[in-house]
């Protein structure tokens, strides 16, 4: 059996200062880490007030940034892989939403980039446009680790049944997925999202909010959560600041898939075929 | 605003007798159309026992059997769509698992033969292995109706995100589903698979099972529904036989669409790009 010990880190960030949620942040680790975690997951934006007119301001330009190094040094100092929840992040002067992703040896061993920006208007609920300041990542990210191979997708990347299905056929096992859903929709459709992923690719998936602040403009919906082949939640949070850590069985994987065999059962000559 | 009204037809098959099913189908058709349905729609394999042993001996090479003749009968004389739920198709020595859907007038329109097998090992729970004896249907199904585009899989194809994506994007505003789900699958993974797959493509999905017999060697899981295009159930059966006519709103799609353009944000250029 190999199992792993998961820390979600759903941390409440504050308003503005970013020195104050990359300490907020190392202390969450570090609270999950002495629980028992072997990978530690953030949120989406943890070091940022989720909104548009801050992600310049708040980015990094990897290797540089008191929020990478941060999180570098966790991951050594304390010998756990950490998948870095997602930041501006600033590369020839443009700005991305990414995850940094770091080895127990404190490495960086691969990045996000969100692929997909969020630009919605929910009539009278949410209105959002990332792209006016974001520009988006090209690739899906499937990064190796000592467990196999893990994805990583940030929030409105899960609304595409396409990314996770391209980690799935890749050998991911795990795909870790920080985001921040809000009050609309997070009760509609986050629950959802994160089962029928799990379920269709037969794979675990992580799903890592900021905890629920109601002063924001945006109000995360919390409810950080695991999921296991099955499409079954095993772990969940509410919407409060806490950590939890989970385990999980990347033997159950297999199990799932001898039982029913859906990656086998694939029949992509049939889906271009519109009668 | 284009209305229609969607009568599901859960009807509890008996064991044996092919005729008393067809009587019965056409039974519960009926009253679906007093209570106003324009499209009535079946359930899988709903003139014979779910058991591989019995398809060929209960299938039918179109146009001709009593199925097929009391299907495109009901659909004229009521001057209602009719989506035939699926029964065994005979065609040059080869049985299909096929839906068939007749217009106004009871003209065949157009065909879904099931293109995934069911086979299937759950230890100690389901055992099933349809391609014993069935061959699968290669295509994915759109018909032109009066409403537009409508699409049709047969219970095991909702599990593949791609043939309903395939549907969605060639202008399928509702997809039919009859499916036979049973004990195991139903209660972990009916609803799931309904609601993502109505969510992430922004349409309308309709399922329509056979309702529960628990004397039977393989027991439908029932809770015939339809899902809109923001992934809510609006309607939806327990696990008796029983008739349920809804009606949808198909502009509804495009306000949904409109407010969270997910069919636009689509990045097919990533979904290969592999880091």
């Amino acid at each position: 059996m190999v199992k792993l010990k998961i820390g979600m880190c759903q941390m409440m960030t504050v308003k503005t200062s970013k020195m104050d949620n990359i300490k907020k942040a190392k202390e969450i680790m570090e609270k999950a880490i002495l629980q028992g975690a072997e990978i530690v997951v953030l949120p989406e934006m943890f070091n940022c007030p989720y909104n548009i007119k801050h992600f310049r301001e708040y980015s990094e330009q990897f290797p540089n940034g008191d929020t990478i190094r941060m999180l570098s040094n966790v991951a050594r100092d304390n010998s756990v892989y950490v998948v870095g929840g997602s930041i501006p992040e600033l590369d020839k002067d443009r700005v991305y939403n990414t995850c940094f992703v770091f080895d127990d040896k404190g490495n960086m061993i691969g990045k996000h980039r969100k692929a997909h920006l969020f630009d919605v208007d929910i009539k009278g609920k949410v209105k959002f446009k990332e792209s006016q300041v974001l520009s988006h990542g090209d690739k899906a990210t499937i990064i190796d680790t000592k467990w196999g191979k893990i994805g990583v997708e940030i929030c409105y990347d899960i609304r595409f049944p396409e990314l996770m299905r391209t980690m799935a056929m890749n050998g991911a096992k795990i795909v870790f997925v920080p985001a921040s859903f809000n009050m609309t929709t997070g009760p509609a459709h986050w629950e959802i999202l994160f089962k029928s992923r799990a379920l269709d690719n037969q794979i675990y998936i992580v799903g890592v909010s900021p905890a629920r602040n109601t002063s924001y403009s945006y109000v995360s919906y919390g409810n950080s959560l695991i999921v296991n082949p099955w499409g079954e939640i095993t772990h969940r949070l509410d919407e409060k600041e806490n950590v939890l850590v989970g385990e999980i069985d990347l033997d159950y994987i297999d199990e799932v898939r001898k039982s029913l065999p859906l990656l086998k059962h694939l029949r992509p000559e049939v889906y271009n075929n519109v009668e």
